[in-house]
């Protein structure tokens, strides 16, 4: 079999280049969610097939790559099903609950992780969309209360601020306010989930195209006239007892649209200046496994980036689904959309700055021995002194070596030619 | 289906305290290398199913864990052996060599590359020993002479002394001294590589065993009483002339050995007084790809770590084989097992020093929201000087709180009651 030179379908490559805006991001990433107190964390890439198929993750269950049994184990296993045992990670907040059950005896309660790694997803690659790429997410597992919510949206923000990205847009919901959405119009409780579906359609077909597909599912027509003049009315509030007040008073625990509130003035008072947060009664979000608040952040700069750059939620049910029910630990998290952000970074044409000076030692090839054992301990001492210091043979066309070097950043070249 | 709360088998999980010093050694290991001008790059984790399974692996080709193709693909495969079209890395330096083959339009040449990433083996799992595990590579792709050893080995020995890894010995031989072995006792040339694996068990087996190994290979008597001769006569030389000069001259290049006692004349210049260089003819390294001079570290520390802590070669064949022979550059690499520095600095008790003050506010549960608000404002302006401060729910059992707080570093506790 031949090799072959370019990547496997979707999967990234990192050049020098975007490894230290990667770096610079994940640093300053770091700094900023541990000033919050999140302790960094890692799991594995690979996951237990269970895990991965359990209905937790939405439409990301189909996209998971599996990982193909291995020996004696993979001689007795008839039928596709049963050839895999374990698979690539498709989010980092599966492996997180199961990694809280397993080790929560020594973690502190409640806990604050982060984690910075790769998932997978065998989605149609796009421009800027791989299928293995860098999450940052932060949960807080164990408070129930709604300073976690607070704590990572604006963990979110002062880092998203930190990072240079401009004025953004924090939108936010409930998925228990969705759910009195549907109860309040009459909509069954089991078609739930297929409601989400279309309602995260809104931003590309309108209320109209709501109405349409709803019509489709069979839906009592008053309830989805109803609906759509929910909809219809506006997708950002200031603050969610408006919205709750004219549609759904009646369907809805008033803690819960208390509770949204809360978070909203909490963390406008932090964000101030620097962005907005509205709640949004169109906000589904995918996953799953969320059971209350939900929340994006999109950038609305100048430079037309409005898409979301970072999303969470609130997902109680889950640890407990590790621990057949015996734990029943509240959990909420929220990630960063890292490869969005590097994209965003190299488009303005940020430049980390180097530190150090950068020399080159260009040798003549085949000097003696002693010559260049002696070149060998100088360029030593200058990097025991902190400099960059590079030691290469001459190449023929020197020219050409020189600008590439340059380009690098080094701005001292010395040629060693006896 | 029940979720699994234990991770998948030989997987690693990686705690706060861990992180710290994981985080701690790879910033080290980065800024280190960086001295020395090597280019942090990534790969992807997943590989083309052609390029893991083509004889550069040795051994570790037999523990891939393997993809299974996905939609449409997988339904057309017939037999397992194509159900699968991709799997994870064994290693980072077959990835390395497509990237350069890929991307060598537009790196410079010769190319310092430095990788850290995660590697799977589906090897038994021992303690500290994973299937998913951190590798510190780095690599000169392009520089044909002795200088890109000196770099690799010196960037290491340095690398290793920074992170506080006491003494060390660097073992160095070369793959085709290894056959002009082979060649001076007159065993034939497609053996050798069956040879090479059992040479590798010096350390096992002495010398008697290797002589038992060899004649159940039908080897000539003669060869192995000389061959045997040769390892009896000792595996730690000052420079490797005394060996040639003995034992092989008729079957080696001259310049060969000359290049090795260069390398090794060099690189004791720099490591004196922190560690040791010696030529062993009994070193082997596993890998297929190797062509040339290959090394290995190992710590020789009053704490008993004598085992092999780095590893690495020349392998001036691999970039040709991505290319179809087209381009042939030279290349040379050098890899450290970051889990077993890991290891040793905790066993060491290795602690990482916090640079800023830690604070924690426990806030007592349902706090009306507008003084919730206030202490928010209040610990992001700590926040903003720096401070790590940590915002929480009070606990019913708040000395446990307390004490597992202060475990992780909080030194001044704020009780919010009213």
């Amino acid at each position: 079999m031949a090799m072959i030179k370019t990547p496997v379908k979707g999967m990234p490559e990192q050049l020098p280049a975007d490894m230290e805006i990667r770096e610079y991001a994940l640093n300053l990433i770091k700094e900023t969610y541990g000033r919050f107190g999140f302790n960094l964390i890692e799991t594995p890439v690979i996951e237990h097939i269970e895990n991965l198929t359990n209905k937790q993750g939405g439409e990301n269950e189909s996209l998971i790559f599996k990982i193909l049994k291995r020996g004696e184990k993979l001689k007795e296993s008839e039928g596709n099903d049963e050839l895999c045992d374990s698979g690539l990670r498709y989010d980092l907040t599966v492996p997180l609950s199961r990694f809280f059950v397993n080790n929560m005896n020594i973690l502190p309660y409640p806990f604050k992780a982060m984690q910075l790694g790769s998932s997978f997803r065998a989605d149609k690659p796009q421009k800027g969309r791989f299928r293995q790429f860098t999450q940052c997410d932060i949960d807080i597992i164990g408070d129930g209360s709604n300073l976690a919510e607070i704590e990572l949206i604006s963990a979110t923000a002062e880092m998203l601020h930190r990072l240079g990205m401009g004025n953004f847009k924090i939108r936010i919901n409930d998925r228990r306010i969705l759910r009195a959405m549907a109860t309040a119009c009459s909509f069954p409780q089991e078609r739930f989930d297929e409601i989400c579906i279309v309602l995260d359609k809104l931003d590309k077909i309108g209320v109209d195209g709501i109405a349409e597909l709803l019509r489709k599912m069979d839906l009592p027509e008053e309830g989805i006239v109803r609906y759509c003049a929910m909809l219809a009315d506006g997708t950002d509030y200031e603050q969610c007892a408006a919205f709750v007040g004219k549609h759904i008073a009646e369907a809805l625990e008033p803690a819960i649209g208390a509770n949204m509130d809360t978070i909203i003035s909490c963390v406008r008072a932090i964000v101030q200046g620097r962005g907005t947060i509205v709640f949004d009664p169109s906000l589904v979000r995918g996953m799953g496994y969320y059971t209350g608040p939900i929340f994006e952040i999109e950038l609305v700069d100048k430079s037309n980036y409005s898409f979301s750059i970072a999303g969470g939620g609130r997902y109680d049910e889950m640890i407990g689904k590790f621990s057949e029910g015996k734990i029943n630990a509240p959990a909420c998290g929220f990630s960063i959309g890292f490869e969005r952000i590097v994209t965003i970074l190299k488009d303005k044409g940020f430049k980390v700055e180097r530190q150090c000076e950068s020399v080159a030692y260009l040798l003549r090839p085949d000097l003696p021995s002693e010559r260049v054992r002696e070149v060998i301990v100088e360029v030593n001492t200058l990097r025991d002194e902190g400099k960059r210091v590079l030691i290469s043979p001459k190449a023929k066309n020197i020219k050409a070596q020189i600008e590439k070097l340059e380009e690098y950043g080094y701005t001292r070249i010395v040629k060693i030619d006896n």
